[in-house]
């Protein structure tokens, strides 16, 4: 009976899709979403059961096989996996990080993690004066004769009035992708990093950083806001205190893992590939629920919310499940390589990674024709909170097409809570709203409809 | 030194106020408040050290006291009482519903709360068969004869499509308000009702109902969602089942209670009176986190806002916290009553009652010209994402003075989370972004600054 039901309804859908107006099709879109939505599903068990999948981890292999049965078992025309090598970073054991020595406050365990892709103390630590400063340009003008031997305190905060957090992010995160290296020119022994969040919390965010040419490499820890605070405080009443320092993380040899792809071929240009997607892999200190098994489940879903609407793309449709965002861009960076070496034509590519909250609108990096043409369905998209179009941007895995030529746009949702999880091991599901992630993968839905109908010359 | 460097930037924003273009002046609220807000902190203690405060209750006697001393701790010109009778309504003893005689699944536990204004059944509970309906013309069609001495299950959810989710409670909340005696004249002996939820979860929700004149009174209570969707599947299966409701609320003699006002007098106007509001009472079973202490605290808050900013309006501001909006209105209407007894004129009231999430917009009923005139302000607000200015609507509270002529306007923040959480055990303060509330804050200061600086006629 049920089978009866469902293929009944599909009849409805397809000629429903078949005669509508954009207005009826995006609203069944987005019907269909809040009502019978997988996205939460498909999330849940990804942060629950799969977990944490740093590039490398037995955590990033099972997520690929997860993706890979996900788009086979919704019936998608074809899934594959692309062979990519990627960084092997693993943390090993607990950091240790310690004021020892203070007339004020003697012996102080503080939060700290290592910086992804750091270099490990080893089990003998550092010790070394801590000096802290808040800006390349302060490190600069103290020079090596004030850090020489001494362990640099980044305390910039993310800047606390921008009512866009990934701008108050973009403002301060040079010190923790850069910051050991710049110290190191001076004789650093090692780098603390203020935490990138805009509140003031108990722990650390992790997060990737880089190792310039040419300067030694120093190790590299975030520490918790609320200890960032107090290593500031106590800086300036003591200069006598001294700061341990124990990290055991490594970089091993570059591992195999896989970009996964999801296709629904096209009925009439099934040349142009329309590209949606999220990066696969995430942090280790957490689930990664909406870094960004968000923007995955979503990218997965459009394609699900077309097949089971009956809705026949046009366009070729694919879901990509980027490898190595975090600490690499591997994935994104094979993805573009062999879209050129196949000469693939991709007409546009969306990416989800800011997070599964309520939708604001889209950014985009795109031709002023490209942009006019996405602007002009405003008015069919600002009914579902869609309404801003202005910003440019566009994700980082799809970066690499973009200077292929390919237009890019990035999902835009409330910018407001990502960064109390981002990075940490607060990013669990339960951090993560239903209706809200389903409206995202109706947006993206809608909008990949729209270009799949009408294209973007 | 302390006091010194705060009386400088006290002098800075009088300055700055002073001379300062619009745009200066609501950034530098937005500032403020991002980074020295104290809204959350209000937050916290009223949720966590006062808590549950239905009118009448201990709890909502103690709010009354706290939000006293915090309007007069802040310095505000006058702080007072409005001393109203409200209604006391009391739970009484945990409610016990339970599905017996089953021969599908024998005796089950159902996750049942009193609606507040139900009478009780009493230590004997009541028994009887359940039948399921949508709506108050099904159980019109069903009539007395397959209606008399059952139980009657409301079971229309909430319409998960809509994407604002209070118009989905619109259509929906009538079944709790009004089942009860719809149900009562066909003969019912008690009413179940479906919870006013978007989800599927354990918990019952509460909330206000209301019995018609002449008809008998009959207990009527909430169930869960998921139980609601288990009774009906159990209707549908089983025609022999019971169900036994056992509920212990009661009402009580009318309780002596308060609104709390505190004001900043007008400087130029000060006959012009500018109200922003929010209700102090809250069911029983929560904190009453979003609902409302969210609006109390940022009623408060702009008022505060504006004093340690060296704002002197030009008009009166009043921050009012309104008793007993959740089950009778009488402060709200108190309110109106004294003021047109004291032949104040109010030339706006705002009030905030959808829950402490990131700004969209606010609702308004006025005339054209208001309307025209505030949206004329929207390139100022719009930076701060306030984008929504074309709906209907006002609080509660404030209904009555609209009556008496009174433009009214509510804050409208994004509406996906607020009922996963109202009026639930669930409704507690780890559900409140402290960015998210202190936006709010800050969007209701910048638009009484707007106000405050060009009235509105």
């Amino acid at each position: 009976m049920k089978k009866y039901i469902l293929f009944f309804s599909l009849l409805i859908s397809a000629t429903v899709f078949a005669q509508s107006s954009d207005e009826t099709a995006i609203k069944l879109i987005f019907d269909n979403s809040l009502r019978e939505g997988k996205s939460y599903e498909m999330l849940h068990h990804l942060s629950t059961k799969v977990g944490s999948r740093l590039s490398g981890s037995p955590g990033a292999a099972a997520a690929v096989e997860w993706s890979r049965h996900v788009m086979q078992d919704f019936g998608f025309d074809s899934v594959w996996l692309q062979p990519v090598m990627v960084p092997h970073w693993v943390r090993g054991q607990q950091e240790i990080g310690r004021v020892i020595n203070s007339k004020k406050i003697g012996t102080v365990p503080m939060n700290v993690c290592a910086l992804g892709g750091s270099i490990g103390t080893g089990p003998d630590g550092i010790v070394g004066k801590i000096i802290e400063v808040k800006s390349f340009e302060e490190l600069a003008q103290l020079g090596t004769k004030n850090i020489q031997g001494k362990i640099v305190f980044f305390n910039r905060p993310m800047d606390p009035t921008q009512i866009n957090t990934f701008a108050a992010y973009s403002g301060a995160v040079n010190q923790r992708g850069g910051g050991a290296s710049e110290a190191a020119k001076y004789g650093a022994v090692a780098a603390i990093v203020r935490s990138m969040s805009p509140n003031i919390e108990d722990y650390p965010h992790t997060g990737g950083m880089r190792y310039a040419a040419n300067v030694p490499k120093i190790p590299a820890v975030a520490i918790s806001t609320k200890h960032a605070e107090l290593l500031s405080k106590l800086a300036k009443e003591d200069k006598d205190f001294q700061f341990y320092l124990e990290t055991h993380c490594e970089t091993l040899e570059d591992a195999p893992s896989f970009n996964v792809v999801g296709e629904i071929k096209g009925s009439e240009y099934k040349d142009e590939i329309i590209v949606v997607g999220g990066h696969l892999d995430s942090w280790d200190l957490a689930q990664g629920a909406h870094d960004d098994g968000a923007g995955c489940v979503q990218s997965i879903e459009v394609l699900r919310l077309f097949k089971s609407m009956g809705y026949k793309p046009k366009r070729t449709i694919r879901a990509v499940m980027f490898m190595n965002e975090e600490n690499g861009l591997r994935g994104g960076t094979k993805y573009a390589e062999l879209a050129e070496k196949n000469k693939e034509k991709h007409i546009v590519a969306i990416e989800s990674d800011r997070g599964g909250f309520t939708p604001r609108g889209f950014t985009m990096t795109a031709s002023d024709a490209v942009r006019q043409r996405i602007q002009s369905w405003k008015p069919l998209l600002e009914p579902y909170g869609l309404t801003d179009f202005g910003q440019e941007g566009g994700g980082a895995d799809i970066g690499p097409l973009n200077k292929q030529g390919v237009p890019v746009l990035e999902f835009l949702p409330d910018s407001q809570r990502y960064f109390n999880y981002h990075h940490t091991p607060e990013d669990t599901i339960d951090k993560v709203d239903k209706r809200e992630l389903e409206l995202g993968s109706a947006s993206m839905a809608a909008l990949v409809y729209l270009i799949d109908r009408y294209g973007l010359k």
